[in-house]
């Protein structure tokens, strides 16, 4: 299992001797839990602007030791992680630069890429190495009261080199990152503005979107937002997200979002022509090929993440089945590595998907559950 | 507590003689188990044009007994059920309604209802009481296999009566469905169009062209259907729908359709006017009133569903911390009535929602899991 290899270094790897890391927000504290309690890091310097975030980095164990400014934090460190929000990045960068070790390696965490990594490289150019990162992993929370040492695990973590970088820094840095668990792709900065666009940016402009038209429709028709059921909430989540984090967002990758909205807008518009003159059979078309493509995403990710065995249950909406189910197959030995429920109603049960990591597992878990008089099946 | 009355008819109904049920799909199947199993119609009669379905029903239970004609079904029937596609609604009515029983209740299961509804009261005038229905339940799977006894328990279940309806044939379905746990409420068709167009129709139409939008992506990036994370994935679920049946909605609630997303289409245009001209604090307004309308969908359903106790637990990416955590709480007699994995990253585990029904029972599960050494905190 490739699970059991992280948080242990590469054979031949010592730790890093000092990692700085500026900004412990979610990402900034999240890492610097990973480095200090997986042993990676030898010692941690954090700094925040937020004095409070610093002392309680210090309390969760995310630094080894506070800095009082980040000219102070990066002194000394073999590697930089620039955790700060995209807006303020090169600002950072450009004055804790003339402070870092020469040879050091600079990274940061910003979701937006392109321009800024060009921006960077001239910022670090002749001191230190610098890659663009962009560890895709979140939180419903943001700060550093959020941060999880195993956030960045089995997340998708972009790097950005170009043809400016190193490639001694970049493997050194790719070993690292792939030692905290996370799965390291590189790609072009373009390329990485331009996808993301397409499947963070636009999903979440759309979801905004569909909000405030809900919002609209709830003026005359207060019943709306109660109607608002499943597929509705799904949809719509990701709106709830950090607001100053999604302004700073939006307007960095201005352009690569507005040329997404572009091939998207000829999707909508496509439909709703569709919808209008009632083709029914062109409909159909579209839609089968929006579930074959929906269909795509997990299979596309075999091998980056591992097979799941998955059964469905179907459970009364009483309170405790879940911990019944769970300590049933809990006893027999069984694990469930992963438990969503599906939602179908908003309620307290309904259709509950369990995953597992063999087919022997699953197997053995419909048979205890249909043993308990519970409705299940392999999916 | 309200879920103690499900499956109780209120004092002094009988339970219906013979219901009918034209159509045994995951609704008609799901009406079916809970009117045998929830001892609320002595004989439940069933027809599907698909062989296979009817012979499904009766073997588990959906149906006390096969018919072998829609004719068939609905003769002496004293509630009917024509749970058949929006597309043949109209056409399964026109062919039962001189065999339905002079006095019977009709309702109907679809998703759209406005002209429809009309169209049936016409059909069944002088005949039987027509009233237009729309249980707001469904799964991840469709047909008579999927059919769940509790699929309507606590799902809302609108009825759309109009100046033509019988009150008390209005009375007496609404005193059947919320003896079948279901949550009823009454809305003009109309209404229940527009607002059905904005929270379920609009977010499934968005969600097909942001999938296509990615497929197109997809062509010259082929990475980005592989770095499609928690966010999109969330956004597009429901683009895996039945092509059939939203083929069928979408026609026939064109009129309320193509009129949301003309609000919508202002709403993105807004959007997208203030990202191009980079208007930072406009930008992050929008993102706030976004925020605080999403954050207004729970709330403004308290009194229609019971308000939940939340924690929100951090587990590492290794199997059985589910069960474990479960199998604590339901030693300690803790019930946890929802679990939802938060999708921050695609993997195993990360940070999981659970919910109580007690403030108590929050706050005593989160000692034990911090006594287990689990990051847990009240939501």
């Amino acid at each position: 299992m490739e699970q059991g290899l992280a948080y242990r270094l590469p054979p031949g790897s010592p730790p890093v001797a000092r990692a700085a890391i500026i900004g412990l927000g979610l990402i900034g504290g999240s890492l610097g839990l990973a480095l200090v309690q997986g042993g990676l890091a030898q010692e941690v310097v954090g700094y925040d602007r937020d004095g409070e975030a610093v002392q309680t980095a210090v309390r969760l164990g995310a630094v080894t030791r506070a800095a009082f400014s980040s000219e102070e934090a990066v002194a000394g460190a073999e590697i930089v992680f620039l955790a700060v929000p995209v807006g303020s990045l090169t600002k950072v960068a450009a004055a804790v630069a003339p402070f870092t070790a020469p040879g050091a390696i600079v990274t940061d965490t910003g979701s937006v890429k392109g321009d800024i990594v060009y921006a960077m490289e001239n910022i670090f150019h002749s001191r230190a190495f610098y890659i663009g990162g962009h560890p895709m992993a979140g939180s419903e929370k943001a700060g550093i009261k959020a941060a999880d040492r195993y956030l960045l695990e089995n997340a998708v973590y972009v790097l950005t080199p170009t043809q400016n970088t190193d490639s001694g820094a970049l493997s050194r840095l790719q070993g690292l990152l792939k030692a905290l668990g996370a799965r390291v792709i590189t790609m072009d900065p373009e390329e990485h503005d331009l996808v993301v666009a397409g499947v963070s940016h636009l999903p979440h402009l759309l979801a905004v979107s569909l909000m405030q038209t809900a919002g609209e429709l709830s003026r005359e028709h207060p019943i709306t937002l109660m109607l608002a059921a499943g597929g509705f909430r799904d949809t719509t989540r990701i709106a709830a997200g950090n607001p100053e984090m999604w302004r700073d967002i939006f307007l960095s990758n201005r352009q690569a979002i507005l040329k997404v909205l572009q091939l998207w807008r000829r999707q909508v518009e496509a439909l709703e022509g569709v919808i209008a003159r009632e083709d029914a059979m062109e409909l159909e078309a579209v839609l089968q090929h929006a579930r074959h493509l929906r269909n795509q995403v997990p299979a596309r990710q075999k091998g980056l993440l591992p097979t799941l065995h998955e059964i469905v249950v179907t459970v009364p909406d009483r309170p405790g089945v879940i911990g019944r189910m769970a300590s049933a197959l809990g006893g027999a030995g069984i694990n469930i590595i992963d438990l969503e429920i599906l939602r179908v109603r908003e309620g307290e049960g309904g259709s509950i998907r369990l995953a597992f990591t063999t087919a022997e597992a699953a197997a053995g878990a419909l048979e205890i559950l249909q043993g308990m008089g519970i409705n299940a099946r392999i999916l």
